[in-house]
C-alpha cells in the first residue's frame, strides 16, 4: 500500500540554518518539500543563487523565489544602502534587523502551504544566535501559530498548518554537525551580510564570525569561500 | 505648545470598507495616515486606481501600492484567471478566498508601521459580510495583535503597534452610513470583484450585491458606477 508523503513548505534563504532546516525535512522527516526563498531587496543576490542550488541538492520538489518590496519600506542595512553593515558587535538590536521580517516571510509560507494543502512549515530561525531581533524568539513562534491556527482554511477544517522550527534552541555548531550528518554542503551556502556576487564571504561581518566559531566549536572545517587577495603561490 | 499628532498605516483596498477606514483614521482620529495598497495580481487594477483617489481625497499623507506576487502562488478566483468569479452566492468559503491574504497584508502593514514609528495600524477588516473568511474573524484579528506584540523592536520597548479594526461589527449600511457622514466619496471607491478598467461594476458578483444592499439599507442613493448600455436617451 502507497503511503501519501507529508507535505512541507520550508523557508530557505541560502544560509546554513534553512539548508539544514531543509535537509530536517526532506532527509530526516521524508516530506515532500517546496522550498520558498524572497528577492526582498537584499544587498547581493548571492544567497538566493546559494539557496537554488541548495533546494537541488537536496532534493526539495520545488523552489519558487518570491519578490517582495519589503526593501522599499527602508529601515535596515540589509535592504538600505543607506545604512552600513557593522563589522564590530553592537549593544543592543542591530540595524541588520529588518523589520517584522519573519511576520512577512511566514505569513508568504503560510499562503503557500494552504495553496499546496501541505502539513507543515518549516523555518530555520533560531533564539541562540538570534543577535536580539525580537521575531526570532520562540514565544514568537508560538503566537505566529497561533496567529495562523485562526487565518487559513484548513484550520477552520480543524487540519491547521504546523510549524516546525528545529533549530530554535541549537548552537551554531549544533545546526554545523546536525546539517553535516544529513549532508548538507555547507560549501553552497552563504551567510555573509556583503556576500560579493559570487557568495564569497567578507570574514568581517557578525554572520561571519558566528558562522566561523560555529566550525571551530563543532570540530569540523570551515569550508566557507572568503574573498580576499588570491594565493598564487 | 504644538501636539505631535499619532501616526498611523492604513490598509486601503480602493473599496468602501478600507475608505471609510481611512477617513476613521485621518479624519475622526486625526492620525497622520500612510496609506498601504497592494498589487498582488489581482484581476483588475481599478481598485489600485481607486485607492489612489480615495487617499488623495482623505487627506493621506502618502500612499504606496506595494507590489507582491501572492497571485503567483494560485488558489483563487481574485488572482487565478482559471477560477471563475461565482455570480451566485454559494455554501462555505467561496473560492474568491486568497490564502491568508490578511496575515500576509498585516504583516507588511506591520513592517512599515515599524519603520514609519506608527502608533496604530489600521484596518477596515469586517466580520458581519465576511464571506467566511477565516482571517477575517474578530478571534483572527487578536491573535494577529498578540503576534504583532511580539514581533517588532517597538514592541519590546514596551509601545507596541495597536491595530485598530473598527468596522469589525458593522453592518454595510453602518458603514456606509459612517463613511457618509465623514465626507466618504463613495463612487470613486471599487468593491466589484470584476469591474472593468475603469472601475465600473458588474452589478452581479458577491461584493456588488452586498453593496447595493448597503445602500438600500442605509436609505441612501447608490452611487456606484455600472457598467452595461448606455443610455443614449
Amino acid at each position: 500500500m502507497a503511503i501519501e508523503r507529508q507535505r512541507a513548505v520550508v523557508l530557505l534563504s541560502g544560509g546554513m540554518d534553512s539548508a539544514t532546516c531543509l535537509a530536517l525535512a526532506a532527509r530526516r522527516d521524508g516530506c515532500e518539500s517546496h522550498a520558498l526563498s524572497f528577492d526582498y531587496g537584499q544587498r547581493h543576490r548571492a544567497e538566493l543563487d546559494a539557496a537554488a542550488v541548495v533546494a537541488r541538492q537536496l532534493g526539495a520538489r520545488e523552489h519558487r523565489i518570491m519578490r517582495i518590496d519589503l526593501g522599499a519600506l527602508g529601515g535596515s542595512a540589509l535592504t538600505d544602502l543607506g545604512i552600513a553593515v557593522p563589522e564590530v558587535p553592537g549593544d543592543g538590536i542591530p540595524v541588520t534587523y529588518v523589520p517584522a521580517r519573519n511576520a512577512v516571510f511566514l505569513s508568504f509560507a503560510l499562503a503557500w502551504a494552504e495553496v499546496l494543502d501541505a502539513d507543515f512549515l518549516y523555518s530555520g530561525v533560531n533564539a541562540v544566535d538570534y543577535s536580539g531581533y525580537p521575531d526570532c524568539r520562540p514565544e514568537f513562534i508560538a503566537a505566529f501559530q497561533a496567529m495562523a491556527n485562526l487565518a487559513t482554511c484548513r484550520a477552520v477544517e480543524g487540519r491547521p498548518i504546523v510549524l516546525r522550527t528545529p533549530l530554535m534552541s541549537l548552537g551554531k555548531a549544533e545546526i554545523i554537525r546536525l546539517g553535516s550528518g544529513l549532508g548538507v554542503d555547507f560549501a553552497a551556502t552563504v551567510s555573509c551580510y556583503q556576500a560579493d556576487a559570487s557568495g564569497a564571504a567578507c570574514g568581517a561581518c557578525d554572520a561571519c564570525r558566528l558562522r566561523q566559531a560555529g566550525f571551530a566549536a563543532a570540530g569540523l572545517p570551515d569550508v566557507t569561500r572568503y574573498r580576499g587577495p588570491v594565493d598564487s603561490g
